[in-house]
C-alpha cells in the first residue's frame, strides 16, 4: 500500500514533467539550445527539419512561459532576437544527453532489424 | 564544423527517440510498467488519470509494435491479459527515474511561485 502510494506520486510527477515537455518539438528545441547555448530563431528553424515558422514560434512561447527558455532582443540594426536556456532549462541537460544516447542505440536496433 | 555535424547527429537521435516516446501517454504507460513490473489493462487505466479505454489500447499497440512492451495472454477463466516491459523497454528506466525526479522538483518550483 505504501509502495503503491509512492508509485502514484512518481507517476504524477512524470505526468507533470510530460505536460511541459510534450509535443513533437519541445525536447528538440531545448536540445539545440543545450548544444549551441545561444541560437537565433532562423538557426533553430534550420536545426529542426520539418518544423514550420508558426509552430516554432508557438513552441518557443510556451517554453518561455514555463521559464525554460529566455528570449533576448538585441538593439542591433536590424534587431536580433536570440534564445538561450534558463538555469531551470539547463536542469534538463541530463535528460537530453540520455535521450541522445538512447536514440542512437535505437537507430542501431532499427537498422540491425532491417 | 565538426562540432555542428556532431550536434546534428545528436539532434537526429533525439528526434528519433521522441518519435517513439511522443504523445501524452506513452512515457506514463512505460513508467507504470516500470514501477509495477506487470500490469493488467484495467490497472493501467486506473493508474493514468484521464486516459480513455480506446486511447490506452492504441498507445499499448504502438508500444508493442516498437518492441518496448510485451502483451501476454493467460489461459485463465476469464482470459487475463497482462503487460510487461521488454528488455528493450527496460533500457528506458533511467529516463523514467530522471523524469520522476525532475517532475517532483518542477512541482516544488511551481508551488513556490504561487
Amino acid at each position: 500500500m505504501m509502495e503503491a502510494k509512492c508509485h502514484k506520486r512518481d507517476l504524477m510527477a512524470i505526468h507533470d514533467a510530460m505536460d511541459i515537455l510534450n509535443g513533437k518539438w519541445k525536447i528538440s528545441i531545448l536540445s539545440t539550445l543545450c548544444y549551441y547555448e545561444e541560437r537565433r530563431f532562423s538557426e533553430i528553424l534550420n536545426d529542426l527539419t520539418g518544423i514550420s515558422n508558426k509552430q516554432l514560434s508557438k513552441e518557443l512561447k510556451e517554453l518561455e512561459l514555463n521559464k525554460l527558455v529566455k528570449r533576448t532582443v538585441l538593439d542591433t540594426q536590424p534587431v536580433t532576437v536570440h534564445y538561450t536556456l534558463t538555469e531551470y532549462g539547463w536542469s534538463l541537460q541530463g535528460l537530453i544527453n540520455y535521450l541522445a544516447d538512447w536514440g542512437k542505440k535505437h537507430r542501431e536496433v532499427i537498422f540491425s532489424a532491417v
